[in-house]
């Protein structure tokens, strides 16, 4: 029996998001339909988290546990034949029986994607946040930094999500112009349900001047929804890696204090 | 009587190329079916040249005579609203009556995307050529210094294309690698058929150590098509800009000359 961890990309413009629901296909359906055609084995994947729909991936991770005999290393070959075009296996290798795509990850790094001219894009357009408004970058800029560090993010979290803390660490904010191209990267230890998208929001309302880059820090210590912008779209949204323990420091004991074991 | 130029972007995937074709959508007639819609006239627009199945645009150029009292720069807007999301007017404006998409065009310029990774990618499958063999960037940079300059381009040129000279000025050639996006852009006095495709597909051979980066000004002076690389596919090709003279620089003389008066 072996443990084999995924490293997968997706176009999310065709799927309802990454996990299994009714009446809609997922991501991991695709792929777990693929293993099933592969091994002949009926095993369920473990995504790293949910993506939205329309929101994509350069680097989502899941895991899961065949008796097959497949190499792990090729698993991704194999797997690439079988799926359509929009999801590819990047990697794959064996990992440690305790390895969990969910609970063993220790951070994420997401990139958010604006598309800002004055006419709407054909080639981005389903890869794209339009935003035909200008936007100061400088302010935008500023503001990016207010988000790195431990908060509490409760201003930043779509209402219906359940969570037990809403602190969370972010560790690095980036952002980026080329032409029309805005490009943002933030990584953290966790993110609440649509914090990026929000935080993007935001970030356009600062670079738009409905906000100073300078609220920032009162939007996130008000903990009030309401005082953060709008939630930005899905499809301008990409999980690009998700971050785990080096394999020799996953230990059982690591394991245990996240209650895989 | 008002002579429009409109900067067109289009995303190939779904389109016969761009111009007209029976039995097949071709961007041309998707442009010509929104102005009916607009102006209520039923005119041709005449595109600075064609472009392939498949191969996108982030600046085609095509031109229309007009009787709508439609302001010059609000095409653009109105265009957008009928146009499907994969084409989009970047930009509409008057220019003179004898202004010629096709004929006052002095100079074009390409893009060409391969993707070169071990494993195909999901979000740039009909955006980039992949190329899974490692490529080695130095010696491709090193050929495509080769074809600048003026140069019978026969051996890069596809079988059955009728022209009266097969010398060409290239201008610039550039080659960029941002992770496993290796990007080439070559610019010049106008392109044979399949040109930019051909040199691709014949760099790609420098890149795996098929040729060597000195063999390219050998098969120049060959005139051998044989000699060259395969043709790239068309998805990776994007036609960025299309050159004209100054806007006063284009007196009927120039026009003259070019036979459209």
């Amino acid at each position: 029996m072996r443990n084999i961890k995924l490293i997968i990309e997706y176009d999310g413009t065709s799927y309802h998001g990454w996990q299994s629901q009714n009446n809609a296909v997922a991501v991991q359906d695709v792929i777990e339909k693929a293993l099933l055609k592969l091994t002949g084995e009926k095993c369920s994947i473990i995504g790293s988290g949910r993506t939205d729909a329309g929101v994509h991936a350069l680097g989502q991770v899941a895991n899961f546990v065949t008796n097959s005999n497949i190499p792990p290393e090729k698993f991704s070959y194999a797997l690439n034949n079988i799926l359509p075009d929009d999801i590819v296996i990047r990697n794959s290798e064996e990992v440690p029986l305790n390895f969990h795509a969910r609970f063993s990850a220790t951070g994420k790094k997401y990139r958010y994607v604006i598309y800002n001219s004055r006419q709407r894009s054909a080639l981005h357009r389903n890869r794209a946040y339009f935003v035909p408004y200008p936007l100061d970058f400088h302010s935008m800029e500023k503001a990016i930094g207010y988000f790195v560090g431990t908060h509490d993010f409760t201003a930043f979290k779509a209402a219906d999500s359940g969570v037990k803390t809403n602190v969370r660490t972010i560790t690095g904010t980036w952002l980026k112009k080329d032409d029309e191209i805005i490009t943002f990267e933030i990584a953290g230890n966790g993110f609440l349900y649509n914090m990026v998208r929000i935080i993007v929001g935001t970030l356009v309302e600062v670079g738009i001047g409905k906000l100073s880059a300078d609220d920032i820090p009162y939007i996130i210590e008000s903990r009030d929804r309401r005082k953060a912008g709008r939630t930005a779209p899905p499809h301008g949204l990409y999980l690009m890696e998700v971050y785990y323990p080096e394999k020799n420091e996953m230990t059982d004991d690591y394991a245990r204090d996240l209650r895989i074991i």
